[in-house]
């Protein structure tokens, strides 16, 4: 009620509203860019050596390719919520501020991931990271859908809750998995390739943008 | 007068206006992701190692949560103020860039807390530096609309400049403050949460954007 | 077909699409900036030594100049297809990020052929980078334009596909020249400079962008 | 002749010519941000450390502060050429980037400046660095005059050489200077507060964006 009285419309507020998304599509553009100084390469090597460098690095390499993929699957789900979105307040601006502050981590959890990665530690972390990424967006979804702020439909919706709850589901199940056996943990997530939401709903939506693209995080 | 003159309308001229938006909100963007760059990780360490050298870190990970926030918050303020800038001139572009230079500090002050939260000299920097970029926004606020170039309304001119002076007096009561009791002057931050403006002005004003959301900085 | 039905209009979608090329153009800027970190000074040298430290990063220096024009380059390449992109669809969002995630990559391989410019992995290294971003912008380019999403003309997209081939042919041919001669193999780049695009197709297509510029990557 | 034929105007290329100026802002943003890398604290000091490390980094604060308001004020600059900029082609590009490439070089030349501020080398590097940025700002806007792509009007254009040669002339005079006294050549830029330009035109424009603002450089 009061809530959505305080709301601004984005119709009527089209440069604020643009300045929320060009802030977040900057955010996520460093984040996914600062992936790129995990990889590094120590100086005054001999031929030998800077190959033996490369190759012990190609747990890093993996590292980056994989959040690469990640940041940028979450950019396109954060961009396809907000191009549904009618109307913004305090408290969507900050669960996004809060969905960005993981965002921005993820360079961290993946530099953890790519020097430590058969380590359980360095699996919980990611998992967990990733997991509070999905939820946070789960419920910034949610939230904004409860008090009217966005205009997507029924049907969408439900896929959207489906999916992240999948995805969440996915690396909060990888953190035990990672206990017993860290090194193998990560290969659970290749189950995220199986996308379960397409099935439950039956069709695909005339509105999906995602084509036969990678399957959705 | 003569500046007032010199002044280009906003209207006449989005795409300048845009520009002086983007530059800011990119400075923004940029400096809270580079606040990730303060958590590191050694490498070559073993499995209770990592956990350790996470654990040592819990500082840096309080200091990129509160550093995150501040820089959000301070995001939120300016672009608040500058949806309401109808003009601008030389000394608003000065005035901004003199205030983007104390965000940019942030993540330095950040390291600073991060590293040395308990000391005298680390709680003093943090806490002038967060003043100071209260103060030059006061400043900037002040100067712009004594210039005629902002639309704000009283009201909302006179919450915010009590908003201001109220944070910006926590942040400098808090470097006395560090001198004795270096290790508690943070828990003074707390107070922030508390939000005097409302009380003193007596209502929510209708175009407040904020909601329920986090307390203001 | 299906496809087609499923990928949205540009004019439709403009704050969308916006956005899409608002990131692309955010990941370029900052993988371009990125590149002055390779540059560093150590502390607490003698006047002489920061001259032969200086001296010593001649090859920083030339890695750095080469990749913020190819960077460029690649940015005006891909500034220049988007211009002519008129629907979007979830496959071109994820060639363009697969894109996006080479040309992140283009500051760590120049920090590598900086630090050893003469030894056979850092140009092979750096020549595999490059080849494959602009093999993936040939990908992109002919997906989309045989899903009819760009109103590139014929004449136009034969040019970019006879200079797309070129490039990356270099490229790919220098590799094994690494193997033999790897302080010689970059001088091989150099052919670059000649574009037999302009001479196959005869003309200066007028909508060219280009002008006397320099040499297209 | 033929150069403004294949000129693209730019009301009739919002969407480009908004790339290219975004892109630019972007690399600004992040070379101003960047600075504060420059900026270190080494880990494990005790209360007394700390207070010395800080004070041994105040010529790298100096550097910051100099270097924000150089990068900020070359972004004023752009901004205000670009605002005149009514058509591109391929060599303004061209031109813009080579600009860039020379401010992306600030962070490194002011990594130099604060490490080592009164050494020949450092202050002859940085005091380049700017030059080739002021002299590169000088060519692309009397190329872009020449070949009719602004609406710079005679006397604007006149201001802006004179002031254009004037900074340069600074600098490169400092490197001389840095020979024989390179503790002091840095105060030879405090002339640059005194603006000959605009005695020399005897007036102030009506379209003068600036004010009674900071110098401009």
């Amino acid at each position: 009620m009061a809530k959505q009285l305080t709301a601004k419309r984005r119709t009527e507020n089209e440069i604020e509203f643009g300045r929320i998304v060009a802030f977040s599509d900057g955010v996520f553009a460093i984040a996914i860019t600062l992936l790129v100084l995990n990889l590094e390469i120590a100086k005054g090597l001999t031929e030998g050596q800077i190959d033996n460098a490369l190759w012990d690095q190609r747990e890093d390499f993996i590292a980056y390719a994989i959040s690469f993929a990640v940041i940028g699957r979450f950019w396109l789900v954060h961009h396809r919520f907000f191009s549904e979105v009618e109307a913004f307040d305090g408290r969507l601006l900050g669960l996004n501020l809060a969905y960005l502050g993981f965002i921005v981590l993820i360079p961290f959890s993946s530099e953890l991931l790519g020097e430590y990665g058969g380590k359980t530690t360095a699996v919980v972390f990611y998992s967990a990271n990733l997991a509070i990424v999905v939820l946070l967006g789960l419920l910034m979804g949610a939230d904004a859908r409860r008090r009217g702020l966005t205009s997507t439909d029924d049907r969408t919706h439900r896929e959207n809750r489906v999916r992240s709850a999948y995805i969440a589901g996915i690396f909060l199940l990888s953190i035990p998995f990672a206990y017993f056996a860290p090194a193998i943990a990560p290969y659970l997530w290749l189950v995220l390739f199986l996308d379960p939401s397409r099935r439950l709903s039956g069709r695909r939506s005339a509105g999906d943008e995602e084509g036969d693209g990678p399957p959705r995080l």
